[in-house]
């Protein structure tokens, strides 16, 4: 589908075009997804309730179903100038080397230190924080991706920042490691020894090399133990894709500038931070029935929770201390290979997403390792940016696409979510590029034993 | 001097807003540069002489002193709308930090994945040698981000790429060089055994972790032994130079059209090339007499060539068979200190910004190597973005400028150079906020000994 007008190889919006609101697709769902539940007696968690962990404005937004848009603070606002809006980049040259008819755009998210799209939850979750007199925030992390950029958005701030992070990413990852320290943040192996969750799972598995479950576990008991002290996260949560939705909504913006008709989005998805994000304001068009489009979340097939996992109420974390969430799960005691590169490894995804893809909104794809590493190098070649592994599963998937529009002869309009960059990733791309990159399928045994850890709740 | 308009954090131009010319600041230089000279017989150099060594077109630009403005041909313009324009941001954050009156704007050329400036003149040259239909070329890289640039260009057009890769940064920087290969080059740690040169400096200094002036007589040797090779350099050239003045045209158009007039101009030194680029056109402006305003150039306390350099003609590289360059220099056999990190590690400086700060033009400033790490965090906590430590010595300068603003309470503008990004310096980061990071600055002893080396050339 032609524009008509001619597109640059990069849509920026002006400051004054960025969004004033964040969309909020629960508003338009026709069924809400599922409430959390409180994981003593299984009821949904009242406000108060969340308000132990979570700060006060940021449990509004969780529960908030009704709002479809929500004023970003100008404090907020002020922050995302200093690094938004990010450009909509036409892949003229990937196009070329493809040889495809098809039109292939790219959000991309990796232009600040932080490195990906996690910096936009980041600040908002500091900002309502700090607005509550709060001394700090603590949080887990993975790769590394999301602590970054919460220990950025607190050294704006002028927050403290706990983070725990993962033991293996902690060790392997010394260099993500330290940008968090240089931003002021206390950084912390999981599982450690300063919470009653971090020595009990230690005593239980002696030798570790600890989750993201766990992680969060310790993070959260270090938050509700402490005076003045709430606990954050960076994917999964309602609010989290609420302040994402920057991202769909510019997307959205800079396609109707040029009057670029979007065919397909494509995202890559973990806990469905980015790729809710992404896909929001389009899936609200799609849900009241103003636009026919396709969504796709690319997953990777070692860690497959919308193909292959269970649409279920379970735990978020491994400790079991955090409220219940029904969505599409491994099993909380789910661990991906630590062949697995990057992040995408959390067992469970976003509600909200988890309920769009059981009402068949979505398509979900899986990945193997190799092959989105393929399509990474090839992107990097011609595009002139180093993808993040996580990113680099929508490359796949927006080629894969791309290719069959070959076939077809079809010049559709494929959009695609690049959350970050693979700065942070190159022992992974060192693997790569020497051929000692494996590939790691859970068999369906595998999932059935991680499946029995699954809490019985209808 | 305040402007009129309300100025944005970022000023982005549009595509058709880039330069479609190079800006060749000699054409404006009242007296010009002095000639690169054979090292057998020290006259000056042909251009036949020079198109054993460099590509044929950029023979013709390194002599042309005459013409103003060169074209840039479509298929280079076409590689810039990849990553350019980069942004002339407004450090609205670190103002208000550093609660001065001065407006301070940084020109950020990190948003690459070679994560610096070094790609814009990286994709000419390689453009110049694919069109003369070479087979590749030859270079040195020390700290990588020329390597990683000219890489990516190289995959770009499909062309061989051989880097000789100082010894020391090989070692310690791991994902540099991979990164370099992940984009199809071969990487050869130097001193080598691969050239004449190479093992002649083993032999000489055996254990060895190599230099710039090393690695160039390694690369310069294997691009005249080989068919079809050629040997490119990215910084110290006036061709670099021209090609780099995309980065202040862009800077010039952008102030102008929110008529922002500069006060201030400040850039990094190691070789020139960023530091020449930037100030070009604004240098044009001060020479014609149609503008009054300050250039600075920052540079290492380790290797400070401009300000306690001798202006004369010396070796280019350590193996002596480059062309001998009049420039400020602290003579090639000068090696700063392994503690010295990051970039600017060069013992010589461009011709042209030699020249022009001999004729009074530029002033310069030297900085020891925890301020200007201590600069470095400062301005990533407020700014988001981590930046290189070369760029960092600029961010110093223009942090010492905004307080002698503040306390004569002018509001100048000050317009600085950020070249890259410092992801991939986290081992210095490291260092620095383990407290482990030293300074150093060379005797005038040690510098003695290290100018002897001059040839003696009037």
């Amino acid at each position: 589908m032609s524009s008509s007008k001619e597109i640059p190889y990069k849509i920026y919006l002006e400051e004054e075009e960025m969004p004033r609101q964040y969309y909020n697709v629960r508003a338009d769902m026709k069924t809400k997804p599922a409430p959390l539940l409180n994981p003593g007696n299984l009821k949904p968690m009242t406000a108060e309730e969340l308000e132990a962990v979570f700060c006060k404005e940021l449990v509004k937004q969780e529960l908030n179903n009704e709002d479809r848009y929500i004023d970003i603070p100008e404090e907020i606002r002020s922050f995302y100038r200093m690094y938004r809006p990010s450009p909509l980049v036409r892949a003229y040259c990937l196009e070329e080397k493809l040889d495809t008819p098809a039109h292939i755009y790219y959000k991309f998210e990796g232009s600040n230190t932080s490195g990906s799209h996690k910096l936009n939850s980041a600040i908002a979750q500091a900002y309502y924080a700090k607005k509550q007199g709060l001394k700090g925030v603590t949080t887990e992390t993975g790769a590394g991706q999301w602590g970054t950029a919460l220990s950025m958005a607190c050294a704006y701030l002028d927050l403290a920042c706990d983070v725990y992070m993962v033991k293996v990413s902690y060790e392997q990852k010394p260099f993500r490691r330290d940008v968090m320290r240089i931003y002021g943040a206390t950084v912390t192996p999981s599982p450690s020894t300063t919470t009653a969750v971090g020595r009990k799972i230690l005593e239980e598995h002696p030798g570790t090399t600890g989750s993201l479950g766990c992680a969060i576990s310790e993070a959260v008991e270090a938050a509700v133990s402490r005076e003045g002290y709430r606990y954050v996260l960076g994917s999964v949560l309602n609010q989290v894709l609420l302040h994402q939705s920057i991202i769909g909504q510019e997307t959205k913006t800079a396609l109707e500038k040029y009057d670029i008709k979007p065919d397909v989005i494509i995202g890559c998805c973990g806990g469905g931070s980015n790729f809710g994000g992404l896909i929001s304001p389009f899936m609200g068009e799609k849900i009241r029935g103003e636009k026919d489009l396709r969504i796709i979340g690319a997953e990777p097939a070692s860690c497959p929770s919308l193909t292959r996992g269970k649409y279920a109420y379970d735990f978020c974390d491994t400790g079991k201390v955090c409220p219940l969430a029904k969505m599409y799960t491994l099993g909380s005691g789910f661990i991906p290979s630590p062949n697995h590169a990057g992040g995408l490894r959390y067992h469970g995804m976003s509600s909200i997403v988890s309920h769009l893809y059981d009402d068949g909104y979505i398509e979900a794809r899986t990945y193997e390792q190799t092959e989105v590493f393929e399509a990474a190098v090839a992107f990097a070649k011609v595009e002139g940016i180093l993808p993040a592994p996580e990113s680099s599963h929508a490359i796949r998937a927006a080629v894969d696409e791309a290719m069959r529009c070959k076939e077809t002869g079809e010049d559709k309009n494929i959009i695609m979510g690049l959350t970050g960059t693979g700065y942070f990733d190159m022992m992974a791309y060192g693997k790569y590029i020497e051929g000692s990159m494996g590939d790691y399928i859970p068999t369906d045994a595998e999932l059935e034993e991680s499946f029995a850890s699954l809490p019985k709740i209808d």
